[in-house]
């Protein structure tokens, strides 16, 4: 009991941290009243959609959770609950403390480099210590309480079919709200740069744009709280699973293994609070340089004391031998996968970067192919952009090969474990970037000075790579982590259906049926977000076409455009697209178990699910891959012309540039990272199903 | 041996419409002077360089002819020389043909949109029965000789040997003229409408633009020779295959159901030559309805003509059962199989349509979406291009249930069969694409009518769709021939290494990384082609920019431009681009084999190899599909605009609308066709390595 309550701990640490570093960035300087004001504005939208989005998402929630409630009891049900509303809680807590910083980042800005840049990566740094703390007291807390006062044993079904609906409940608030905020930010974005800085002319930020306030109210509740929604459901799925997994394979001795990932996931919070005090900048000024130590720290660190923590949680007893019926490992053997995790974690990060920064070849020659008009560079964009998915899939599969040698399936999962472990400063990282979007924001529309939006524009362009890192290592993980839900359908097949002989063989037609079906998951779930958008931006378009119109002083800059109105058009849009295709991998399982089961039999239909959940994750990984990588390589193709080569900007090379970025802010901020709970949310509803069929 | 000796008669009928038709064509008058100018030096350039394309490949076909000799003996090497050079000849004749009718169109058309159809059609008719013939001829030739004189037995290794390597020379040379040819042509398209179109604002097809006859060279080497070498390789795959599978897996009467697909796709030559005599314009003067009519007849006839066909193949005993060791079937059950593929066609044809013509939702709402810009009309082109795969990849799993309900994996065989014995017809659809795209930029150069390019305009329009269905089509069917190639590498593990127990099931990690690394493949090669285009394209750019500075005479029409240089330039270009991506599906079975060999043994290395197999062929439909697709629908998008809508010619949207069209052109004639071969060599290459391994 004692290692969990060390884990519980590590996540108030967590927690006391965030409140303790928001205090800290509060008592900065909000700047003067005019910069108040804008920063107000973005704060009551943010709200506003937020309200609203968790509003629509809740009910959704009460139908799933009733349901559950009748089909698997109370226990599922709650878990369900805590998992959605500790999702909901971490987005919410993480767009609040960005809107607070946003104007504090712009007003430090104004001393220093520095000063900007500590006070946003704090502020990044209080949502991944909350999402990362929150996640593991879910899932610590809960467990905690089942197994201890209730007296539950760790391995009984009821434990399980909790943390599985835990996840679950994290997974299906990470998808609305991946997908309603990317859809409201991208949604802006694109309209507010068509509008703006192709149609009028006018640079981006302009306080003349009606669309403005909305496209920093977007990087609030898109990049901040639909990510943090989203790292904390990866999070909290994948130790569960791990758990799940460990209760079910490990013959005996597996209440010892399920502490594990709970007690690495404590232990990396600790030295991701460690981390974050060594991000300062260094003589050469690198403000990547300054993330990057960080993060080594961090990484560093965790590889240490995740052998401490493990061998305090096993009684010093590393060598032990546990049993699965297909494998046997050692305590050290899993330490050696989490390692594995470590190490895909890295490499991850240097693949994404080489994909997405300015100084390699992917990038340059978007930048290059620009040139030669909007057309070459999009096909070079997404030339680069299915090329992105090479490396990353060979790294994976040296990881999987790697852990399923040292500790089979269960590997993987302490593999994906620590690369999760290390969320608190991965979330750093990304919740930084649009602080900085959003200080650049302020500063334009307050009129400051040039050196301030210069010093947020360098902290932004870091941003664009953090970000993009962010989403490859999140997908990475959720690859890992996919299997390993994949490896609990199995293992519950057997538990619950074992008079039914599944034939999971590659010769099996319905094998093959279920991985066509999966993979095309992705690709139909991409098409509407991209749809969305797409109608979204429009929408924008008119409204702001119709402001100019209507109200010709505003762009000679006598009368205030009206900002509310984008704001609440893109509200009701994003709320409005995001639901069906969130529906759609919940339904999709469903459908294909009892439509198969219908034609062919259970053995047939428990075979296509079960494929369909290896289609989603082979096709999912590369969908996801490619839009995320392709995204912010465009994004910052734009940015390396911006910086004055290939004729800088207003050339025609920058012209086709922003068409590029353009094409890719769908890609990178709603279609892409939302594949990322979508392949997990199948995952976890076919497992729900088996529990469901079995009652 | 006279069901085999009727099938060979039927492919030389088809040779013999092709050498009667083509002479017709040759009798219509070549127009003016000037015209036969323009179509010389199109043609000139198309020969040259095919001639150089297969010089470079021969080195390749040689290397591996050495090879195949060395290990699996002279048969093997020979079925190898066939198919390649069988395949080259299609191409090639194709090409001819192809550049004597573009000039005749143009002139025909001048008298009447009927006069034009008809030589524009013929042309491709030729094409397309040459193809099937030819490709008839090489099987079921190389087959008869192997059974007959030689007297082999039909489920003999040295048989199966053979006819696999004659698949793999179709499809060696395939690729590589799929992806030379799209490089060429799609280089030359980019480029001319950049700098053309877009930076000098002169229209398309205009003869002071030195790209304009190395963009019309393309038509015929990429369009039309890539394409007939591609088709010509799915129709020898798809029926060798089937046989190969009948061989391996019928206990008893395996040479009587081998003949079967020879006599299929016998009969469905007769009725495409039939149903070719029925393209005629309608009242309404509709050309795609003219089209259907002849699709229409020659499927309808083709399922009558089946039956009739094999009950006489089977000696009037439909009912006999054959078996194999996990299912038993009838020749009724077969026929009905080959009706699923007609089925499967026509919706595939079907759906296609909705996705690229100009009447529905998909290619409207792209054009709409030109009107906010550039942006916006590659996000709504990509959102279309993703969702495209959906209704295909419902009807191919739809048909692979049905069909193997019916008669196993061999009934996927028939299904497939079925589908590509309707390639006479298909192909003739295709190939009139590219010949009146030609005679459009004749008119245009020779200074013609407004009237003529008005006509030879519509007729290009329904190309565009034309050439999607194919693409589709090809794609489609060899979705279901690469399972039919899987299910022999099942077939031969187990003859082979009945002491290796091969685990496929989807718990194995091994059967995961070949998943992941088979999907991986298709992306990893559509970026190499994409590049390829950006970068020839952009060549293509430069070049012209330079004739453009250093004559000034070229635009004030006063001198001619060199459009050699282009031409040349592209050739080589091309060549070299091509040879490193048609290479990636030859390593990557072989390379995956051995290292997986290395790390976990060959059991291990099986099971990988065997995922990679499947992991193409899921990864490589939705590639293809969607990039086939959206390509079409991003052309079509244009040509609505050209039509008069959003703003018609030369407003914004039609400048947006060119943008995505230039993204389509590599996606819809480079990379996305290109991976139809890429999946089956994938798969041919491991059935080689297993019969190496063996020998």
């Amino acid at each position: 009991m004692e290692v969990l309550y060390a884990a519980i701990a590590c996540g108030v640490a967590a927690v006391l941290y965030g409140i303790v570093t928001r205090q800290s960035i509060l008592s900065a300087s909000a700047g003067s009243e005019k910069m108040q004001e804008i920063a107000t504005a973005i704060q009551e939208g943010a709200q506003a959609y937020l309200n609203r989005q968790y509003r629509t998402i809740a009910i959704v929630g009460v139908v799933v959770a009733v349901i559950l409630f009748v089909t698997l009891g109370q226990l599922a049900a709650l878990g369900f609950v805590i998992g959605a509303v500790l999702s909901g809680v971490a987005g919410y807590i993480g767009m609040l403390i960005s809107v607070k910083a946003n104007v504090r980042t712009t007003e430090a800005a104004s001393t220093s480099l520095q000063a900007g840049l500590t006070i946003a990566f704090r502020s990044g740094a209080v949502t991944g210590m909350l999402v990362a703390g929150l996640a593991l007291l879910a899932v610590a807390g809960y467990y905690t309480v089942l197994t201890g006062p209730m007296g539950i044993d760790p391995t009984d079904r009821a434990v399980i079919d909790a943390l599985v609906a835990l996840g679950f409940g994290a997974s299906l608030i990470s998808i609305f709200a991946r997908l309603g905020g990317g859809i409201f930010t991208k949604g802006a974005d694109v309209g507010a740069d068509l509008v703006g800085k192709v149609e009028a002319g006018i640079p981006e930020d302009d306080p003349r744009n009606p669309a403005v306030i909305a496209d920093n109210v977007g990087d609030n509740v898109g990049d901040c709280a639909g990510m943090a929604a989203d790292l904390f459901e990866t999070y909290v799925v994948t130790i569960g699973a791990t758990m799940v997994l460990s209760a079910l394979f490990i013959s005996s001795g597996a209440a010892d293994i399920m502490q594990l990932p709970l007690i690495i996931g404590g232990g990396c919070i600790l030295t991701s609070i460690i981390g974050t005090y060594f991000v300062k900048l260094g003589k050469s000024q690198s403000i990547m340089g300054a993330l990057y130590k960080g993060f080594i720290v961090t990484a560093v660190l965790s590889a240490g004391v995740m052998w401490f923590a493990m061998d305090w949680a096993l009684g010093g007893e590393m060598e032990r031998v546990f049993q699965t019926a297909s494998s046997s490992f050692t305590g050290r053997d899993l330490y050696y996968c989490g390692l594995i995790g470590l190490i895909v974690t890295g490499l991850i990060i240097w693949i994404t970067e080489y994909y997405t920064g300015t100084d390699y070849r992917p990038v340059r020659s978007i930048a290059k192919s620009s040139e030669t008009g909007h057309g070459t560079n999009v096909i070079q964009g997404l030339a680069i952009s299915l090329e992105s998915t090479a490396l990353p899939t060979l790294v994976i599969c040296a990881g999987i090969i790697v852990a399923y040698q040292l500790a089979g399936i269960l590997g993987l999962g302490f593999a994906a474990t620590a690369m999760l472990a290390l969320a608190g400063m991965v979330v750093a990282l990304d919740a930084y970037g649009p602080v900085t979007d959003n200080a650049g924001g302020i500063a334009e529309m307050a009129g400051l000075d040039e050196t301030v939006r210069s010093r947020t524009d360098a902290l932004d362009a870091v941003g664009n790579t953090t970000k993009a890192v962010t989403k490859g290592y999140a997908i990475g993980s959720a690859g890992l982590a996919a299997l390993v839900l994949f490896g609990a359908y199995t293992a519950d097949l057997n538990t619950y259906f074992s008079d039914v002989t599944v034939d999971f063989g590659l010769s099996n037609p319905y094998v093959v049926v279920g991985l066509f079906l999966g993979a095309m998951l992705p690709y139909l779930f991409g098409a509407m977000g991209m749809t969305a958008v797409g109608r979204a931006g429009g929408a924008v378009v008119e409204e702001v076409r119709e402001q100019f119109r209507n109200n010709p002083g505003i762009m000679e800059g006598t009368s205030k455009p009206d900002y509310a109105r984008s704001v609440d058009l893109l509200t009701k849009a994003a709320i409005k697209e995001m639901i069906i295709p969130s529906l759609l991998p919940v339904a999709a399982p469903v459908i294909t178990y009892y439509l198969i089961n219908a034609i062919a039999g259970q053995a047939a239909a428990f075979a296509a699910l079960g494929a369909l959940l290896l289609g989603v994750i082979v096709g999912g990984l590369f969908v996801a891959l490619s839009m995320t990588a392709g995204g912010g390589a465009w994004d910052n193709a734009k940015k390396y012309i911006e910086d004055g080569n290939h004729g800088g900007k207003g050339s025609e090379a920058h012209k086709a540039a922003v068409t590029g970025d353009t094409v890719g802010d769908p890609y990178k901020d709603t279609a892409g990272p939302a594949v990322n709970p979508m392949i997990k949310i199948t995952n976890i509803v076919a497992l729900l199903l088996l529990a469901m069929l079995a009652h």
